[in-house]
């Protein structure tokens, strides 16, 4: 059903730090790293974190060491590091793996870091090099945002994604994760700019897909389908609701895992688990859980 | 990017019928009328209205005939009659298309319409053939319930439902549609049952997918692969929330033309029109917008 080659499913868990970073209510470290720690025992490996973005821009993560310092070495734990400053803060941490976030649309990172893509790939430089010199066993990950259409610019060209996922391996990232930012994709649109990366190890692609107009695990089956097998998800669909509380922005990691599970793919994850490990989350900031696959957990 | 016989696509519109026949709040017979005509105006071409069961057992939709009056002759327009007495009074009206109603599952019969799939069968050679006497020209479709797993037997082996099938073809329907009625099949499933079918001209099958747990336009995207072309959608979701205000039973039409046109596949429906379609029958029911392509669309 799905290529034999297909190695073993990774589900790279963003909610802790792309589900809270956009929140107004302020989440007490406490219970971020109640959240993770529900996340990893729920049997999520790799958990996004939190972020060592300036507290200015994002006090809501401005916390990161203080979570990292109760959280503890966890070895499947990883932070976005945005730059040297960052990276400084990330360092007094025991964080082993971390993330740099670009785009494939200048309109889109002009408007989010104030740099276009040359300038922030230029920027990476010095946090990745910083971070292996510190870290020899270290592991980076490479976002590329608006991968198939910027809010701004339109539709991207994949061969121009191809670009910028290049300059990011050169960089020496372990990973990409191409991320459909606004979440228009379909999955004509994952297969053609597949067909512009068949030069990249597929393991070292990972597929961030938004739910946002309800095609996210289309998309995944059109990846797997063609071997891919390393997907980003969010515990509760948390963040990225542009529109609406249940409207979707990050894809809900219950719908991923209850896909992958009932195709026959195993996850490791309890799914019962993950539908309640966002409840004390989504409670304090207000939300009843809207996620389709969690919300059928919890009434199973 | 789809095989290249896929006829035009068919959207089967389900909303007016099954997305408010479980509605505790009642919608007056004027306003189905103007949801009807909305969903008509903007493209789509085929709209189940309402039901001839009995309003004892779904007083929702004890309007049949005066809401058919209402609209007057449409030529998309059917209705579901499920017995000889819901005939006669289809017959009362204008409308040249019904549906009957079974499933895969005796479980799942003898629980909803208190008979066996093959009593259901009986019953239907009497009502299609009633209805092929007055209405030389008319069109009826067949749904087959639980045809991927039911709540009470479990999962359904496909060459049972292929049975199915088979007789409701030899009582002379027009068309089956498959109903995944609990929300949790994934694309290998619908391959599965698929694979099963193949002795069926794809043009006489239509898939019923819902939305339960994320799962429902990946099925619409692996049934186009195949060469399928019609598919059931709810406007705005409406309908079968087993568990919470936007949780998602039925597909949202709005969800499956986003995914189509999207695809570059025409649908003739206007998404923003479609989107608006549905709010002031969600108001009356007291329900904020909740399917994901909507919510996007009523935002852009």
């Amino acid at each position: 059903m799905y290529p034999l080659d297909v190695p073993a499913i990774r589900i790279f868990e963003v909610g802790p730090r792309d589900g809270l970073q956009n929140e107004a209510t302020p989440v007490p470290t406490e219970a971020k790293a109640a959240f993770v720690r529900s996340l990893a025992a729920a049997g999520l490996a790799e958990i996004e974190a939190t972020s060592f973005v300036s507290p200015k821009w994002v006090p809501q993560l401005g916390d990161a060491q203080a979570l990292l310092a109760e959280l503890g070495p966890m070895p499947g734990l990883s932070a976005l590091v945005p730059n040297a400053k960052g990276l400084e803060r990330a360092l007094e941490t025991t964080i082993g793996r971390i993330a740099v976030f670009t785009a494939a649309s200048n309109a889109f990172t002009l408007k989010n870091i104030g740099m276009d893509v040359e300038a922030s790939l230029a920027a990476f430089a010095e946090v990745i090099g910083g971070f292996r010199a510190a870290r020899l066993d270290g592991w980076v990950r490479g976002y590329v945002s608006t991968a198939f259409e910027c809010p701004y610019a339109g539709r991207i060209a994949p061969d121009h994604v191809a670009k910028v996922c290049d300059r990011l391996l050169d960089l020496g990232v372990d990973e990409i994760s191409l991320g459909d930012t606004i979440g228009v994709a379909v999955p004509a649109e994952v297969r053609s700019l597949a067909s512009s990366l068949t030069h990249i190890p597929k393991a070292k692609v990972a597929w961030h897909f938004h739910d946002t107009r309800g095609t996210a695990i289309a998309n995944v089956a059109a990846a797997l389908e063609l071997g891919y097998n390393v997907f980003d998800a969010s515990a509760g669909g948390l963040g990225g609701c542009p529109y609406a509380p249940g409207a979707g922005g990050n894809l809900a990691t219950e719908d991923l895992v209850y896909f992958l599970e009932r195709s026959g793919l195993e996850t490791g994850v309890d799914l019962g688990a993950l539908a309640r490990a966002s409840l004390p989350v989504l409670d304090r900031l207000g939300r009843k859980p809207a996620a389709k696959a969690q919300l059928a957990a919890l009434a199973g």
